[in-house]
């Protein structure tokens, strides 16, 4: 199985007071290529969460490696992997699209809440891992 | 002078409770639209900055006509114009992709400051009427 | 009457790569005292967005008149009067705490819109002006 | 020692279309409680940064336990900790002020990086631990 890239650029509102991407920001960018990665299979987040089926973030792991520029562009990876019954976990990076250094890397852990707030995986994210 | 344009998509962090794009995220996508405008006549908003030519908006008027929702492309442009001896104007639109429906319409006018704090045009910007 | 306004101090995430607080931030804060100010009358925009009461910005005048920095503290003023039969309009100020100095100035044009999309003004919002 | 706690209070645009505070945002509320926190000990990281000490995140570890809705109160608590010789590591948990649960549980480390992108660990850190 191929990795799931998408490329991004820094915008310069993305930027702090050290001019560098802010930490917060970096989390914005891994949700966001991990939603494409659930469009490239056909899936949607806004429409599972129309449809009830609400992911949750569980747990986050990020190391800061390197920090992203005003107009840096930057591809982010997404790996699905289980790591529980009930959780599925996706591991990512940020390599700059010039230089190929990596930026960052994080394990982002992820379930569903079901309607009274219990966890599960729904078969809709179990495909995933296929 | 044909217009620039610059192609985004909404992002699903950058909805809020209401599932739309939040309003003062739309000011992140004109100023970006209009740094992408720099940018393509060799002009780098972080440079200036970096070179202590500070650019300020002085006056936003934004006319919010429709609502972007998750994944929906669109196109901002930017068409500048004078607007006083020290202040120069940015006329933007964001159209919808999909439907070239028009979804908001701004007028964002700017000015820089010197070290002393009073407003000026700088040579820079100048060159952008031309 | 006297005027509404909420206290609110910059945090350091707010400020962009020229030190200051970021254009689309200001909006942040002026829709947060004008929630404030709803709760103060017994409405929750939240809890309106979840009975089906969309409460949407058709306009903003913005004037940016100085720029807040880090740890400033400011209070935020939010005046309604009635703009047409089915426009709400805000006038709002941002003023800074320790200097009196006003920062920003501001006139924000909301309206309701019902399940068809069609603009009306809720009675529950009416009120507001009483 | 006392443990330090900083009292916020979720604004609306902070939440998503899950009507929850988006992920990305705990990461803010972490970091200004963090800042909040040098300022209690005489420290402004504007300052620091504005002296050329620049303090970085290196990684973060962030278990989210429970969202937060529209206007929950809750509470900050900073702990600094030595994770190593040149780096300074914040325990740090989010508690809903009404219920007193714990939403949120994180490992923020850090340094500092030297003019030549070397990391050390400033003396100016260092009194946090006394």
């Amino acid at each position: 199985m191929s990795l799931f890239k998408h490329r991004m650029t820094v915008r310069d509102y993305e930027c702090d007071m050290q001019g560098v991407v802010n930490n917060a920001v970096y989390q914005n960018y891994l949700e966001h290529a991990r939603h494409e990665f659930l469009k490239s299979r056909d899936l949607d987040f806004a429409r599972l969460t129309a449809d009830g089926i609400i992911v949750v973030v569980v747990r986050a792991e990020i190391d800061f490696l390197r920090s992203l520029r005003s107009g840096d562009a930057f591809d982010v990876s997404v790996a699905p992997v289980m790591d529980s019954r009930i959780r599925l976990a996706f591991n990512q990076t940020i390599v700059h699209a010039d230089s190929g250094e990596q930026m960052l890397r994080a394990r982002i852990i992820t379930t569903a809440v079901n309607a009274r707030g219990r966890p599960y995986l729904p078969a809709a994210l179990q495909v995933l891992l296929g």
